[in-house]
């Protein structure tokens, strides 16, 4: 049965610089609903599995969901996501911005960029009409530098672009790729993949709006919702501090990532807070796409760390990775880190916690001032933390060795040096502490991307109470955080469900929107009869393919864990004693496998593909375990 | 989290002539729903395993639904459920009328009987206040008579009363449970529970509305719902014909039981059509509590066989099982014996099943006039059909073998009647063809009821156009009704899942009513923010639990099956050369059950009860597998 609500997919073949536009058969935008399930099935159906995920055989995918460029808060999501050469498996970044709207208002629901040019270029989308353009004199430019020449070149401001930095041209292994230079599609090394097809930008024009079934429901909708923000608690801590205003309450309950994860608790979190931001170095806010919270902070310093606002200003991921978890308190050094890691084209999470782990190392007496050049690599020194930032992104000196992320980084340095690597999957640790959050532990330890904040529920913020929003979806009891019961592992798995979702129609994770609205929502915007038990679904896809991705690389049981570290309790603060139990963490793997219908080696079984009427994922798994 | 919406159980405890109301904890109205879910929760906690169906230990349970007694067309149901004398496993059975809707309106929401009187009695039940009276008198009395004696001694013509006639009170197996003269509880043999435990009847009298959270929203639905139902298509047909219109399609395709499932096309057809019924014997129409369709037949007939309008008249389904199943096309003959059936509270489809059975035990020669008293029990003999029904209520010669049902009769008859028994876990089928529905006849061999039709999907109607309620549960694809791929279990698992959820929250399965609108008028009703991926797993809840009382009382895979005459094709007629395949349905068992995370014996998985919510039911599996 027709739709009437198709997605539009545009293919460029960078190796033979060819572009084209693919209308998927009716019900395929609804049966996958965009973004994160876009790129799951495109990489698990056009892959074949042990592909170099820096070759051109990768393909690097970019999906805005079903909601994006919406006019409405919240819609100004995307996902990118390819086989990710830092985990060497499924690899996904989310992101915000306006980049993504303005890719669905120029008519397009997605891009696959395969093979590899012989040479620089970017790509140049106009109203669904692609060009690939050359880009050597972009190459090597900042993101700033580089967005300027691309606007003035193609003589229109208005162009949003999306791009790596020199980090990505690079290869560095945790390479982001930036939207309008302060959002980070930051995770798995999309930026690289990026970097190794010789794709600098891909910039994009507009002048289409999203194609609305009801667009009186959508306007009446979208009117509500802006009153609605005004008086939601849950925004009104987003509007006056950003996520930056999470970091003293997290330091208070003793879960601040400190000094490599070896604390929760930091002595100078006032120091690196919001409100010390807001009094010295905030000039501003910026939003994503028509987002009525704009939460984002702009910065600026002239100080000893000269700060630009053109890329924004830190969140709370990197105030607490390159600040708290480096043991730095000086905040206008986070900022400059900050800036470089936007202008570069770096992940701050896991730049900041590759120092940190170097820095564990350097005390540790496991590298010294031979390798690091000179440079006392120590917890607390901001000036080091700066100029590893910028020698990573160059891949210079010890640089070169940290690009390849703290996997591969303490197995080249030896001598125990994995022990400090806070990775899982070959992924750096968000800045959310498993042992204060062990809900959000497990989700790290199942996640396809490896240490993943992105599609996970932060188990302490339902404590106390469960918002309605999670009640809508059949969870009602709250639960403490440091616990890993089977109601737990449901709590989780649900809230999964729902962050997944959240990453396949294309909206933010932060504003407040109740299921049930989102669910009339994308109703009205594409006329489907859709309900939450479809997205839910979706949602149970999307997980599942991007298990199966792994599973087609070898990847099981074993690759879901945490690192060492969280089994040994916290020695001071108001967590002190508490730590992971290991075994009780098994027990919940095994439980969660069994929640999403996996046997005990942690893949899918053929029903539950045959159940999500995703069978043909079955074939992908080829001569894996119960394919 | 307190819901503000909580229901009241009344207990009922007959040995010790007790009355209780309970109100269970918040959120258990809105995790269970009523109905279905209601009866399976009460009956896998508080029964042990073992129990004698006809037994005080047995209990026996009304449960209306959410929805019930709401002023809306579809809310006239209830469910009735107890462990099964005539399955020995988990019973159920569902009904409309108006009786459910007044134990609502009394201000409960389930009453739980248990024990066992020392003499016949009734439960009078006045808006809440409960009393067991003396029923002596009632005891042999026809259903309408017993009717009339209890508005007389109560002075209220306005009572509603659900009750058991003569087979109930002989406990024959699958005597059934009246609500309002012409409304069964068919199925699975609750009235000889009821008959079991002395309890004549429960008369209701209620002056109170349903509580609704949100008046106003509720009277907008009803405004729209009865406009809706007005132009409706899928209510037009009911209302012209009600299910008796179905006969004469189902015969042209090929698909009408006949000759106890011999053949699937009856000669006589049009002549029990509801064409025929329109014009010689129908003389009014009736309905459930507050429905604008008005689906049910009243017939009467002065001729030969002297019809009381009293009961209403013949629905599909009598029309095959006590017409075309056993070869008649005598309609008031029909019309005679569904009147006794009502009259005396025997379930139409395992009379009209059973008689057939015996009829083609007859004619093999298995039984002679020797068991029958002279009769000659051949396909076709009105007179003989009607007089069956007599001698099963009475227990009267060979009625007295027959009242045991299909299985067990076949047993006491040996010389290889089982085959001609058309049974499954010892319940008659209802009237639709596993050959012709190939996905209903996985239905009926995966049902913990057995062969039923009340919780299972017509994958007939689903070949050329997917209806758009079920879009709304994922399912975009029609498939052939001959067919049981991997896809069509899919859409009979979720088909079945939704069926579920319309007996629990206690609403009509031919009424059309999109799964959307259903859930906001369930949020308006209750103030809950629920969702379809709440009542959805509401449904799995309760398809999981009454597996799980069976299982408890070790039944399995082997129970699981259709009789061999769906292995054989047709000889003749449209669907000539058309079987059930053994291999294949066997394979679609299986793959069921790993859709529904059991495992391959049929056990559910424990992760998946927790998944659920619903641990606890693991320990009920006590020693059984994977409890």
């Amino acid at each position: 049965m027709p739709n009437g609500y198709n997605s539009r997919i545009l293919r460029v073949d960078l190796s033979r610089r060819t572009t084209s536009v693919e209308t998927p058969p009716d019900n395929f935008y609804r049966t996958y609903i965009g973004g994160r399930n876009f790129v799951a099935y495109y990489l698990l159906k056009e892959l074949k599995g042990g592909e170099d995920a820096l070759g051109p055989e990768n393909k690097l995918i970019f999906a805005p969901g079903v909601l994006t460029g919406v006019p409405a808060s919240g819609t100004g999501r995307n996902s990118v996501g390819a086989k990710s050469p830092l985990t060497g498996v499924y690899g996904d970044a989310e992101v915000g911005g306006h980049w993504g709207a303005e890719l669905r208002h120029a008519g397009l629901d997605a891009i696959i960029v395969e093979g590899q040019a012989s040479s620089p270029v970017y790509l140049w989308i106009r109203d669904g009409q692609a060009e690939i353009r050359d880009a050597r004199r972009l190459w090597g430019q900042t993101t700033g530098e580089c967005e300027r020449l691309i606007k003035e070149e193609l003589g229109d401001r208005a162009v949003r672009v999306a791009q790596i930095g020199i980090a990505g041209e690079n290869q560095v292994r945790f390479a982001c790729i930036m939207n309008d230079l302060s959002h980070a599609a930051g995770r798995t090394g999309m930026g690289a993949v990026m970097g190794s097809k010789n794709l600098r930008a891909i910039a994009v024009r507009g002048h289409q709006s999203v194609a609305l079934a009801r667009p009186e429901a959508v306007t009446a909708f979208t009117r509500w919702f802006r009153e609605d923000l005004k008086t939601n608690r849950g925004a009104a801590w987003l509007r006056d501090s950003g996520t930056a205003g999470m970091l003293t309450g997290l330091n208070a309950m003793g879960g601040l990532p400190t000094r490599n994860f070896r604390e929760g608790v930091f002595e100078g979190a006032q120091k690196i807070s919001f409100d010390v931001m807001k009094a010295n170095i905030l000039v501003g806010r910026r939003g994503c796409y028509a987002c009525a919270v704009r939460c984002k902070p702009e910065v600026a310093s002239a100080g000893a760390f000269k700060v630009d606002p053109l890329y924004g200003g830190p969140e709370y991921e990197a105030l607490a990775s390159l600040g708290s978890d480096c043991g730095i308190d000086n905040l206008e050094a986070i900022a400059k880190a900050n800036e470089l890691c936007n202008a570069y084209g770096l992940d701050t999470i896991s730049a900041g916690a590759t120092i940190a782990f170097a820095m564990e190392c350097f005390e540790q007496g496991i590298i010294t001032t031979k390798e690091t050049g000179g440079l006392e690599l120590r917890f607390g020194q901001a000036e080091a933390m700066v100029r590893m930032v910028d020698m990573i992104a160059r891949k210079q000196g010890i640089g070169k060795v940290l690009a390849e992320g703290t996997a591969k980084a303490a197995a080249a340095f030896g001598h125990g040096a994995e022990e400090f690597a806070m990775q899982i999957k070959g992924q750096e640790l968000p800045m959310h502490e498993p042992r204060f959050k062990q809900g959000l532990g497990l989700g790290y330890a199942i996640s396809p991307t490896g240490a993943d904040h992105c599609h996970n529920i932060h188990d302490s913020a339902y404590a106390r109470r469960v918002p309605p929003g999670l009640t809508t979806l059949g969870i009602f009891d709250p639960l403490p955080a440091q616990e890993l019961s089977p109601a737990k592992v449901r709590m989780v798995h649900y809230g999964i469900l729902w962050q997944y979702v959240l990453n396949c129609v294309g909206f933010c994770q932060f504003v407040p929107l109740d299921p049930g609205r989102m669910t009339e929502l994308i109703a009205d915007i594409t006329g489907w009869n859709i309900s939450l038990w479809e997205l839910m679904k979706a949602g149970e896809r999307s997980v599942t393919m991007t298990r199966a991705f792994n599973v087609r690389e070898g990847r099981g049981r074993s690759d879901d864990y945490l690192p060492r570290r969280f089994f040994t309790a916290f020695t001071s603060g108001p967590l002190k004693g508490v730590a992971v139990n290991q075994k009780e963490l098994e027990q919940a793997t095994e439980v969660y496998y069994g929640m999403m219908g996996w046997d005990k080696t942690g893949v899918p079984a053929p029903a539950r593909l045959q159940e999500l009427g995703i069978d043909w994922v079955a074939k992908t798994l080829g001569g894996a375990k119960g394919g």
